[in-house]
């Protein structure tokens, strides 16, 4: 098999489970686990839950405790996906060329799904209790990198001084560390998560999140990048969208040339940090490439 | 000292606790951490995590590790009503006497502060791992039963019914069907993780689950009640909220007597269940009394 039919047979494998971490349509509240399902099987490139499972057999981990993580995961990012698209954040409507959760079920609802979503991440996190009850405390780590990476001090930071600088020439290391906390933050969990289940050490771990932050870091500014350089029909969303809200990326700073070294660079720095803590994944290696790498 | 004062001082050590656990106001995010100390200092009944520290004692429970769980369950708590109080939703202006959070900080800074603070709720939540390792397993089923009354199955399935219920005629059994997942099932959450994290057996509790559903119930149907009762300045917030929002309580489809019987009932019921496990709380007692006969 080809690195690609790999990559799509495990997006295949993760979309069935998340098919099966899906709430059941039931009871007079089912309105909610349909605007969920809505979000949560909208496709989409799976990578965060992709990367966790990677770096979790990596590491030797073989357990289905994994499985809750990975679910939860997706949902954290799609819970932040449907606020984001709200009228008053960036006022999207179309998103993976379908409508937006308020343009379907109304901005109250928009509001509700995103609320859902956040929680049942937590909720499904939750159960890997009762799956490895002799890895509680291992769990209960885990739970403890995946809300902070999605808190305050992670995504919804980033997002927060992202909101805030929309329209205002921001310096360097603030967009630097709304790239951190936004975008990489997430993927930090992801990889870490996966390490820390499979029962790595401690250094290992933060070697794990170095790598991570680079891998998101990188993937952030190719999204700049294809917001200039593709097109609606590859990306399944506006393109230019960053220009159109006013938003200073990395690449309406540095220009398209130098963010495209910027991803080569860190991305190699990436590939040579994991081949150093394990010389052999090559899915995973090349799986790191195709991210930042890639044409939507 | 009477009750009274005692509930005060009680009041005024949980407002202590949620100060601790407020996080820093640091960093390009600083915004939302004043967001979040502005809703979750902003005073209140702190009722849910005085039923937990209450329930907590009572089976015997003497560790700090519930202080992180009294104060994810205010959190959220406090985020339900900063996402309740947007323009898409009950779209009120003021909350407990002040200006509500979108107000002053703007509609997206709202939605991200109540995403901030269900976030940190299970942030706060999990750093009771530390506190107490060896009880990593209690711990996750108490962080189980919180997300599963926060979510769709608890909270905000409720919410949803009574946002989509608004405005229309719903039968006796969706009105108890909104009540018990809205008000209730949060209540729930802080008496039976109080009694989880305590060592209580299954059995003992389910009966706590049961009691507490009776005082969530009573509790928001003495809600409804004062929302007709009452006064704006008296509750802190704008009276006949409920005919305004052309929303059915329990008092527009019972009427006034009919519902404060119910009350009575209930409130008798749980505090004879209270004394049938466990005889000699007289504070807890007064406690479940208080807050179904109180004036705001």
């Amino acid at each position: 098999m080809t690195f690609k039919e790999k990559y799509q047979d495990k997006v295949v494998q993760i979309d069935k489970l998340l098919m099966r971490y899906c709430p059941a349509k039931e009871g007079h509240q089912s309105d909610i686990m349909d605007a969920m399902e809505y979000n949560l099987l909208a496709g989409g490139k799976r990578i965060r839950p992709m990367l966790m499972q990677e770096v979790y057999h990596l590491f030797g981990g073989t357990e289905d405790m994994i499985e809750p993580f990975m679910a939860a995961i997706e949902m954290i990012h799609t819970y932040s996906l449907v606020h984001d698209d709200l009228p008053a954040m960036d006022n999207d409507d179309y998103r993976r060329g379908r409508k937006t959760t308020h343009i379907v079920y109304g901005e109250d609802m928009a509001i509700l799904t995103g609320d859902a979503l956040l929680n049942y991440a937590f909720e499904t996190a939750s159960t890997a209790f009762d799956l490895a009850p002799e890895k509680s405390f291992v769990i209960g780590k885990a739970l403890q990198v995946l809300s902070k990476k999605a808190g305050i001090y992670g995504m919804i930071g980033g997002q927060v001084v992202d909101v805030k600088s929309t329209g205002k020439r921001i310096d360097a290391e603030t967009l630097d560390f709304i790239y951190k906390l936004k975008t990489a933050a997430l993927i930090e969990a992801s990889m870490m998560i996966g390490a820390i289940l499979a029962g790595a050490s401690d250094e290992e771990v933060k070697v794990v999140e170095k790598i991570a932050e680079k891998v998101g870091l990188s993937f952030q500014i190719q999204d700049d990048i294809l917001d200039v350089e593709s097109t609606a029909e590859v990306l399944g969303k506006p393109i230019h969208s960053d220009e159109k809200n006013d938003k200073m990326t990395y690449v309406t700073w540095k220009g398209l040339k130098e963010a495209t070294k910027v991803v080569e660079q860190m991305s190699k720095e990436a590939v040579s940090m994991l081949e150093s803590l394990h010389p052999s994944d090559d899915f995973l290696k090349q799986l790191l490439l195709y991210l930042i790498h890639r044409e939507k």
